[in-house]
């Protein structure tokens, strides 16, 4: 056991190990960033841990902030690069959620009118007392 | 100017200040996280930085860090609490992006069928010249 063993071997790995290539726009000691080639737009960027987890909530305190430092200044090229002033990040987890390669990316994906991600947002009214229900499960798992 | 000066107060203002109240479900010296009441879905959480910037290509490394950090964490008390095993983490910036608050913060979204995130994908294919273009120009941008 090596702690990745309920990893799946993903394309990311081979384009971790340079084995395929890509369009790469950042990499340091934990992250690689580099051009989605399915973009939803113009300069859509992936951003993944080297750390081979399918999803984030595996992810180690380290990588993750590893990620989280680096967000800002790619989204800066990526708005440099193509003019965007809108844009969303999107990190998928999940078949159900629309996450199709089992290593945890982020998406940069800017928004031209209607070109980029789509999104809808069936919002409800939170209850007061699923509020207090969920708030006190949550408590909880943080705390152990 | 104190370099907070194009930030126009939000509602998150008075939620981080205590001044109107909130279901807090974490904090720390950079992040608060508190139960979204306009959710998608139940578990709906907003992850923010305490740092006033409205956009994430604002924020310091520092703030952004501290997001990513705590972000796993997160993600794994909401599917306690939940039960949730898929889920999408989603960061909005700029109107057309679908961004109502202009105080950066990631939502954490459990997916349970129909409910959660809706999500379009009109995926286009990167042509070569497109990707090495703006690559060049992203790397100018990082280098910058």
């Amino acid at each position: 056991m090596d702690g990745m063993s309920d990893h799946q071997p993903t394309i990311f790995d081979k384009i971790l190990a340079g084995e395929i290539p890509s369009y790469k726009v950042y990499e340091d000691e934990h992250v690689l960033a580099f051009l989605d080639i399915g973009p939803l737009s113009d300069g859509h960027t992936l951003v993944i841990p080297k750390e081979r987890k399918a999803h984030l909530h595996q992810l180690s305190d380290e990588a993750s902030a590893a990620i989280g430092r680096v967000l800002p200044r790619i989204c800066r090229a990526v708005m440099r690069a193509t003019g965007c002033t809108d844009y969303n990040v999107l990190q998928n987890n999940g078949a159900e959620a629309h996450q199709v390669v089992m290593h945890v990316h982020f998406h940069v994906i800017p928004k031209f009118g209607r070109e980029g991600l789509g999104i809808l947002w069936p919002a409800k009214k939170l209850a007061d007392s699923t509020a207090r229900e969920l708030l006190d499960k949550m408590r909880k798992a943080l705390d152990a």
